[in-house]
């Protein structure tokens, strides 16, 4: 088959690798039908995840038919149409007994496209298939549910719940990337009174109006100030980072009131400075996290239901072939508009759904 | 009467002022029968806490009884015998709406000993009396209640109930003085599995043993290895900072497992690191918080119960005209063994409780 | 003055009463521009709540301007615009520091209307006036807050946040009269995937619809076999009980799954059946309550952002003065199809909003 | 091998039946070292538990040594010493996914001794060994261990947690046989002000005393007096029902203060009577449940720390084969004092631990 492999920093290639096959009985193969390309892939291939070993497939996010599956798989069998999720769970540990399962002790978590081949391929080998796929509802397309695989779980669970939003509440997010409108679009199950959005690039915050955001804040003109403006002076409720670098989340410690929450979504590469002679005393609650994906069966359905704005986000669309094509847009998001790109067998056409 | 006033950084006296009296219907004066010393006096003295004017009576904790009431003050009158709190509150404000007393808009908040006169003096007027002082039970001792105003509640509601303390956990409390302490003791409230105390003082740690850690370590020694050791690698589920310096603050985000609690009780000064590089991925929960005391009613009828160690944590006591004399042997703890200072009238002698 | 007074069962009256004056340094005068009429008030027409005396004004809901306050309120002042809360709460009691207003114990919960008079007139005096009123956002018309007065807040608090709401539940609320209507509304802020109205009704079902049911099920069809139907034989996660009658709260019991929420809001007169040997196994957390109105400050901001459907509950509006007038047709729903009442100065025409 | 096995009501018999074996892949056998009987037990000899199907060996909690496992399972294998869990859980249905075992929709829940042979036999087969067995520390002796099998994890889950607890409740526990006895000990884990039992032995209240109540009542002598004279009037923070009959469970209505929490524990045969028209406007919280036994890891924990005083509720020990006088010992607990009766290999001989 074909697949997107990793070569080392800077190097990568859609080229024929092995079929995957059954290694252990808990396993599935899944045939690819739909996949996207995540930020995080564009940091393994510059070499910023060391862990990721050359001749790796990348990729975490699929939508696919199961074609073959171990023998004590229980919940799915060949034939079935799933969503992979980015965080594979063994089930039996200590934090997959408590559905964190990102923090996996028994061989799962983050591994696909990680630690393992990934889903930028024909097929893919999911291990745990139990707990690691997700029978899909007839009612969602592929190329909505892709995005069901990491980005809404992350921006609803890292993002919406670990900030605990609240009807009524003043919702800041800083970053209007793809991980940030998903958060804007979750954090707006919760009824918030407003959202706002903070970015540095008008066509996100943009993207962001029309996911929901009820305001919207250059991030080089003192979006501190507006918010204290907004706040009678108090400061958000909730502030949502969804950038990964010192300067925002810093911002977000600066815009949250007293007793407010800051929930960090972004993958940082660096230490940030956290005020602690100014915040000791203002009751703020700070999270971080890598998703656990426990909400996919409730976001699924949520999809099911129209209640996702899931298509609004995929502004282009590849044959899965054209994978290196794909990169080169994602990985120029800022010329070409790009939010998520699906690739998939029967999207044969680029189609730029959004602007050209 | 006699108060202390500060005059300046390094600047002080106990000295005669006037005596206060009613200035709002919802006042009362309290004659103080016993008074305590915190850390936060010493930082005023040093001039590190520059809105509190030269002038000012020292001073946020005291046993007395009410001598006089305004007009609006229902809940107490003349002779009870009340717990003024270090936090007074408003009652009426968003904050004080939800018990969030600390951060009171409408006036109250930590005010006593800080923008206005406080309890280091033979009366003080306390604002709002009926939320900001608390009729105190006959069980209870004037030298063990004193302790409820400032650092039992503090250790409870911004170490142990942020820090989410739950019957098997492994707690680590970073800082045994006298709040590290007062951490240890209502942590154990909670029955965790164990409590480790880390501190660079061999007879803090020997405290700690006493007031229930059941292990203690060196700060210089690896406590995170320590720590290590003991969860399988995994960390602690709670580790409470009682310290208030960027070391060990970032000890804390070292020793905490992915999932877990890192509650900061510790006054800073100065920035500290927050390390997202390592800790973006590891579900972390970080707290702070100034003190709301909205558990002293619960810490009351605990103390009354006898289920509170407040007076193993009072090593000295002073009559309330020798408070020079307990500012000093407080000031120099690491020579004197000082956890708890407590001035009043019945205590004539000084009376070292605590090894010498 | 004119005001609505009970005269003992079946007997009542618009007449003249005496102004209201201050009696305690803590109340508000308030000149009345708006009231509603409760479901409660009807109950007390016919004799079921003995602890009203004759001579008692009516009501407990109203929408006004401040006139005159005490001495020691300080959060309004004359030519505010209030909305007066069905609670009013002491501030200083063990239940109100909990922001549990309606079990104060200082002389406040349900007061008005009740054991001192109420709201069904000219001008009210209300008591712990800076609790008991709030502010109201220009934005929200009269006709629209006062129904923050009671059912908003009801609804909210005792049915979706008891009943805890999450996104992607089924929720089932039972009794579509006012205070159900406002409990699927204030559902909608939690994004459930699917809310079922249950009624006799069909205008009430109809209602349902419009204000944001998914589907509605006839209480006397199996209401019961529908729910399991949509929940492949599961249950509801949370049933609201909205009417108040042993044979609904049983229906709820039977509709909720295992591990699910029965909130219930309906005031009942006769004790129900709990059948404990069918559901001792079934992990059900069933609450009950009176309003605390801690949600108001949220709700108001809600409905000056335009997000809470408060003016499709009102069928009807009246001018003050035709009080009588107004009580006949909310007595008689069935027949006049309406569902809330509005009364009030500038709103001098009859206006049937809703169907005739 | 030998087994106690139902033959239909009132005829049971310790009996030679086949050995078990591997019937699915996740299956492990254990050899029985520790074994006790359960109320439930009784129950199903009398007929109450009619799909108990003649021929079932009985029993659902057990502590042993694995003999064998099947191809699936992965955490333990022969040799290791575990305790048999009373729920089965699959680890893949929605409820398990939450941690929900005791709701498995997979074939787990409650099956030993119930849909499937039990452990009061020499060896067992337990499905679904991953989840449903747990590996035992060293420290905890078989005695104590096979008490976390079932009691104290259901008196912990749906007694004290659902109940929820918090340090300085007044806790009421109706009911003091073992599982009241072992609810006694696991709220004394959240350190409330003080726990009230109720019962009609006085020999169960004694041992209430010792397991750490701090008041008994007498069930005939109006408890519910008592508890409103402790408590100013208010009732009690929390009761949990542990008897099963609808005059206890309404009893804990009148206990609880407006705002509490009543959680029941009993298995009941009959309906109770809700009193709604007292009920609705007192904000309680009433929880039921079947032990999911998610807190068995912590409990594991406190056991080995020696915080769980599991061996104070064991009166009786027994060798294996004399089951059938355990059975009659159990059964007569009026007349022996019996509270739990543990049955095991290396306990030769009959001891009364407690009172003859």
């Amino acid at each position: 088959m074909k697949g997107y492999v990793f070569h080392g920093p800077g190097q990568s290639a859609w080229e024929e690798v092995p079929d995957p096959g059954i290694k252990e009985p808990t396993d599935a193969i899944v045939r690819v039908d739909a996949v996207t390309i995540c930020g995080t892939d564009l940091h393994i291939l510059k070499g910023d995840v060391p862990e990721v070993q050359p001749g790796t497939v990348l990729g975490h996010e699929a939508v696919g038919e199961i074609v073959e599956v171990g023998g004590d798989v229980r919940t799915v069998r060949p034939g079935d149409r799933v969503l992979v999720s980015c965080i594979t769970a063994c089930g039996r540990c200590r934090y997959c007994r408590e559905a964190a399962y990102g923090q996996c002790l028994g061989g799962g978590g983050w591994i696909l496209g990680h630690l393992i081949d990934g889903t930028q391929a024909e097929y893919v080998r999911v291990p745990y298939a139990d707990l690691s796929v997700h029978t899909l509802p007839a009612a969602v397309p592929d190329r909505d549910a892709v995005l069901l695989a990491d980005i809404f779980p992350t921006a609803y669970e890292v993002g919406v719940l670990n900030g605990r939003v609240r009807p009524g509440d003043t919702v800041v997010v800083v970053g209007a990337g793809p991980i940030g409108l998903a958060a804007i679009a979750t954090a707006r199950l919760f009824a918030p009174e407003r959202i706002v959005a903070v970015d540095v690039a008008a066509a996100r915050l943009e993207a962001a109006r029309s996911l929901g955001a009820d305001a919207v804040a250059d991030a080089g003109e003192a979006p501190d100030q507006l918010i204290a403006d907004l706040t009678t002076g108090l400061g958000a409720d909730v502030v949502i980072e969804a950038v990964g670098v010192p300067e925002t989340f810093e911002l977000c410690t600066r815009m949250v009131r007293a007793g407010g929450h800051v929930a960090n979504i972004g993958v940082h590469g660096r230490p940030a400075t956290l005020h602690l002679e100014d915040l000791w005393i203002r009751n703020l609650t700070i999270t971080t996290g890598l998703v656990d994906t426990h909400s996919t069966p409730t976001l699924l359905r949520m999809a099911a239901a129209g209640r996702l704005p899931t298509s609004e986000l995929v502004t282009h669309t590849f044959p899965l072939d054209r994978m290196q094509e794909a990169y080169d847009v994602f990985g120029a998001a800022a010329d070409t508009g790009a939010l998520k790109v699906v690739l998939g067998g029967p999207l044969r056409e680029v189609v730029a759904v959004q602007p050209d």
